[in-house]
């Protein structure tokens, strides 16, 4: 018995006042999503907008669609729909692309806007995507160092142009302050870039606040907007004349249509378009964005610190030798949970047989994660029980859990 | 009258061994479209493919589909399903990103292979975005020249790194000798980069029989992927070990759940990936790229040339003042034929309004595709004769077609 019952839980959902919002989603039966911050879930609304991007735009309209359907201006009018979720502002936000490209384009432009400083921070426990991408930038423009941190202040100098950090950690969960850190990279006089992947949608994000610089993120996660959905970039109003992208298409001309033949940059963040947008994965992308339209952040927010410190306090309980690795501050938390153990990957196999679904990290992470938008608190003691019951009967060490996947 | 009726062009659509294809579209009623090298047209398949890709893929299964739907490999599987398309062999095509994208990358990586040149060979007539792109990778990687051709032959020397080329001009049609001009770039001991938007489904391509170096293009136009759907890339498998991606995103890693803190690329063509592929983008290729499995491409070149033949013959007997710009040669177009016409943009208008939907590109070009999977030889007399009436009595004239469109 724990001090919480399901009944509780029960109670808590009633009084949600995202409670309605779980119904906006379709999820399997019998399942407990918990890996929101891997994939979220199919918004209901999302197939009959598809269809009609697929049958009436396309099928029907044709290129006109250019036009009449808006398909040109997609990266604008979907990067300013993002805006509003992260902090930015009108013209400052730029959907399209991968995240790891974006991270191209913006470190590849921020670079330049520090001439004389050679070096790039980044960050041993980020994604590695984010470090991965770092080096090409290196290897394209030349003779740029790479210095990993372990404290922030040891690796800031006057040689720094550019710093590249996760809002959240992909592995633990930790936030980070943006604005403390922004104004530290600041005072060192390099720029701030920040990826948003495992925050956005989860934590309520304020790059004008923090007098960002860059950043980029990704909409699949607590957005919603579905598998490899469009990512984004943000670029601050006061860089946007400066910055240069190296990556320079015909959507990111000033006049595309005129066919000019030499580069010469759009105004503003249009100019980090590069080719055509694939707009199937925009539209889905942005019938999830009609949800959020309707979302209070601080609702989510609230909501995301209740769901993990319950998750805490009932695993607390249940199984207290587990080793949590997410900060028990909320404060330093986003909105998913990680515990270390050994046999972390069967244990998750077994708790996916039991229809709790999270994932696994190498080496010995088991994460949770919890969109505010569905995720219920009846999930969350749905899933601190099964976990128990696993560990406790050593349920994973059966046979069928212990082959290796190629991918999680 | 002209020599030939419409009633002809009936015999011929029923004679032609690609007439069942046209059942494969959902084109608009009442409409001669003759824009499928500016967007395709949609197959009927494509719907239901792209709602199970939503709903079940995503909805249901959500993560696992990473796995169990293949979308961790789709920009492999659909790559080796174009590669067929294009004459290249397995493992050297990836699909994903934008045409633009592509470029970069692939300029990026050729560059490297030729030590010591300096040049880059492009064309004034090539499409923007190559030109524009290329601008982009010089500034990244430095100290590169861009030298337009007029000639091909006073643009090589012992300086030039890599050339440029579209396969088929965008505007004119005109179809580049993909052997000759390979052959005649690597005698100067440069690399030679295609670009095949314009010539992929319309003419038949073999990379592999003319040495080709590099190629990228869209699969939008004449494959019918939907817009914006991804690009491809190849890579010829002799430069795969060398050629360097410098957008290099955890995709194209070689182990990229091991999540190891610095990037190594993957082998083969896989290196190319970057970021999480646009999922349901990749799902409407696909659909299209099941017809393609089943079309003999020496058929379509044959529907393809005769189309644009009759095209152009009406046209001659119809308004023998109109200033072809396609070469009269069949062997010297792809599957499209421009008119040059100092009003074309308020002709163009009048004839979609009359429902022959071609288009215009600055500054006074006039295009009409012929798309051979579903364009049909009575496709072409009512274009033809649509075009004479509107030329004959100027209705072009009317004001309402004088007004610019933003974009067309």
């Amino acid at each position: 018995m724990v001090s919480v019952s399901r009944a509780d839980c029960y109670v808590l959902d009633s009084e949600d006042p995202l409670r309605d919002m779980r119904e906006e989603f379709s999820l399997p039966s019998g399942i407990t999503y918990l890996l929101g911050n891997s994939l979220g879930a199919l918004p209901r609304r999302t197939a009959a907008k598809v269809a009609h991007t697929v049958e009436t735009e396309w099928g029907r309209d044709l290129g006109a669609s250019w036009n009449t359907a808006g398909w040109w201006d997609l990266p604008q009018t979907t990067g300013d729909r993002l805006a509003r979720l992260i902090g930015a502002g009108p013209g400052e936000v730029l959907a399209g692309d991968s995240t790891s490209t974006n991270i191209f384009k913006v470190m590849a432009a921020a670079l330049p806007l520090r001439p004389g400083r050679r070096v790039i921070v980044s960050d041993l426990e980020n994604f590695p995507t984010d470090r991965y991408v770092v080096e090409g930038v290196a290897r394209a423009l030349g003779s740029y160092e790479i210095r990993d941190i372990g404290s922030l202040d040891e690796a800031l100098g006057d040689d720094v142009a550019a710093v590249l950090l996760s809002h959240v950690d992909y592995r633990t969960g930790a936030l980070r302050d943006m604005d403390a850190v922004t104004a530290r990279v600041h005072a060192a006089g390099a720029l701030m870039i920040w990826d948003l992947c495992h925050s956005a949608g989860a934590v309520p994000v304020d790059l004008r606040a923090a007098d960002a610089d860059f950043a980029v993120g990704c909409t699949y996660k607590y957005l919603n907007g579905g598998p490899g959905a469009p990512a984004y970039l943000y670029v601050a109003e006061r860089h946007q004349d400066a910055a240069y992208n190296v990556v320079s298409g015909w959507h990111g001309h000033a006049d595309p249509f005129a066919f000019e033949p030499n580069y010469r940059p759009a105004d503003g963040v249009r100019r980090f378009a590069a080719g055509s947008p694939p707009v199937l994965s925009y539209s889905a992308l942005n019938a999830s964005l009609d949800i959020w339209e309707t979302v209070d952040m601080a609702q989510i927010r609230a909501k995301s610190v209740a769901l993990t410190t319950l998750f805490i306090d009932l695993l607390d309980e249940l199984c207290p030798d587990l080793t949590l690795v997410t900060p028990r501050d909320p404060a330093e938390r986003g909105s998913q949970v990680s515990y270390r153990h050994q046999d972390g990957y069967p244990v998750m196999r077994a708790l996916i047989d039991r229809g709790v679904v999270g994932d696994y990290r190498k080496p010995d992470i088991m994460r949770f994660g919890f969109a505010p938008l569905y995720v219920r608190y009846v999930d969350v003691y749905d899933a601190a029980t099964a976990l128990a019951e696993v560990l406790g009967k050593e349920l994973w060490r059966e046979e069928r859990y212990q082959e290796q996947l190629t991918v999680t």
